[in-house]
């Protein structure tokens, strides 16, 4: 199993790439992962572990995608960027799959691109894998298509039904389109025929679910527009980090309250893991021919590690495998 | 002032609505607050808190809207509904604004079809007042409109401008508009139309706000289209939701942290009191041709005691003829 990992990616690179990807490689002692970047800032940083694991080497790329970069520069502007040289290596085999936590953009468009789409998905969705009070379940598209048809949609079902089964764990995952009300005739025209074509499909679709429902564990997949999908995912970190913020301002006036947070520490870190994106590790862009997982812009290293873990399961466990076999399903 | 209060409209019906009533008549004793519903569920209410204000008189109704009731029926098939009884009490100036606790889209329908739109006005829009890092903020569309055009995103920014000069005492209130990035190239064809007639307007527009600038209190005023925002609101009430039962399942297995929480009790207190729903109240319907303040289907004895203060306000402080003024500048 060889993993590229984008070293040019997130807000911290290469500090917490590098760092995660030690950690990687001293867990998943049968995974070569290659460090894609720029090769002097890449190796002073391996130099600081020591010893430096085995499996881990460099491979030199000259450009760097940034935030503002179009989406379409690794394949135009920068064809020699980290995103692009792992999205070739992962083309010519010479990766198994590959991280990056740069541009989402960028990297989606240089996938669909490069290694292009797995026969008969007509477009890529981006899952995120989250918390909830019944366990971990998944919301997909959170980006990569932000004006979709409801056939994507329906598409979108079918693959997060393909990786629930395979990475959670769940033999017969039940679906839930996201809508503003629970009832058959509530809804858009374009989220009515999404619930008209699920309701048609072999997936364990439930019908509508609504913002109330995600946290709740309603139900394993969570299906929306990447419009939406991107506003859910970032308004949740944003009400937890406020709900912190509002908290740590509380706290201060207090003693008293300051000692019981000292007394409950424990329980906050608990908390505090459970809710951590980083545990869950990168987001899979599904639709793919290839393994691409793509992690939050603010990783830290041990969600480097993490995303590099669900790379390695997700070409371990033959996820696009199952998604082939679901679209080739429903095209009967 | 007088303001009719649906007495049959929330989840716990009329118990809450008369509670909610008789604190608000205490604490507003300039209001007549006049309760609508089935006279003898009603009746039995006040008597349970001696004296009952005098300042609170009942209205019957002899039909009830539920939440399963379409949303047309105040206007066809209940049109002696509480609901129905309070929009023609406004209508015919037998009251100077009400609030609803009921089914939401039998409100909107009510109100539109029965007072009108305010001149000029195209759609109707719900806000919401919640808590920032930076003071509140509001955010519309939350529901009365889910598959709008940008020209009615456009007004939303006028009145929720109006809205905040007047009653958030904002005096050059800053609009964003919700998008999955901060870029002008960001979003689709209709968030694009969207900034354009923004950044032509007169108000004061910063742009496009992320899912994870609303708490943060990047812009006074977030707008949106209704299917997301109404996502937003139900997303936001379950994270916060979910992170206290995460909580409380992680403290049940420690006594020290059970101390360190009963230590912290008062800064928790505060802080739920910041994110509690209830203290902000109703939310207004903008754009109609009366008051009419809708509240969450769980309010509470406080969120209905709330948006009557809020129906209060918005009447005195002359919300809709601000509206009407940005409207009238905005044509010319």
């Amino acid at each position: 199993m060889r993993i590229a990992l984008d070293g040019m990616g997130g807000d911290k690179a290469p500090v917490v790439e590098v760092a995660g990807a030690i950690d990687a490689a001293r867990d998943l002692r049968g995974c070569e992962i290659i460090l894609v970047g720029d090769e002097d800032a890449l190796k002073n940083e391996p130099s600081k572990y020591k010893p430096c694991p085995a499996n881990i080497t460099i491979r030199h790329a000259t450009e760097v995608v940034t935030m503002s970069d179009a989406a379409t520069s690794p394949i135009r502007r920068k064809k020699d960027s980290s995103i692009s040289v792992c999205v070739d290596m992962v083309k010519n085999k010479e990766a198994d799959a590959m991280v990056s936590a740069g541009n989402t953009g960028a990297v989606v468009c240089a996938a669909v691109y490069t290694l292009g789409l797995l026969p008969g998905v007509e477009r890529p969705g981006i899952a995120i894998v989250f918390p909830t009070l019944k366990g971990p379940a998944m919301i997909l598209d959170v980006g990569a298509n932000i004006d979709p048809k409801p056939n994507h949609l329906l598409q979108y079902g079918l693959m997060a039904d393909a990786y629930a089964k395979r990475i959670l764990g769940k033999p017969n995952p039940t679906i839930g389109l996201l809508n503003v009300g629970e009832e058959v005739t509530k809804g858009t025209d374009f989220v009515k025929e999404t619930h008209k074509l699920l309701s048609e499909s072999r997936v364990n679709f439930i019908g509508n679910v609504e913002g109330r429902d995600i946290y709740a564990g309603k139900s394993d997949v969570i299906v929306c527009d990447g419009f939406v999908g991107n506003v859910v995912l970032k308004v949740s970190e944003s009400v937890a980090f406020t709900m912190f913020e509002f908290l740590k301002r509380e706290l201060k006036g207090s003693f008293m309250a300051r000692l019981g947070v000292f007394l409950g520490k424990s329980a906050f870190k608990a908390f505090r893991k459970k809710m951590d994106y980083a545990e869950y590790g990168g987001a899979p862009l599904l639709g793919i021919n290839g393994v691409v997982i793509i992690s939050h812009g603010s990783s830290n290293q041990k969600a480097i590690k993490n995303a590099i873990r669900v790379a390695s399961e997700f070409k371990d466990r033959g996820v696009n495998e199952e998604i082939l076999q679901e679209i080739e399903k429903w095209r009967r």
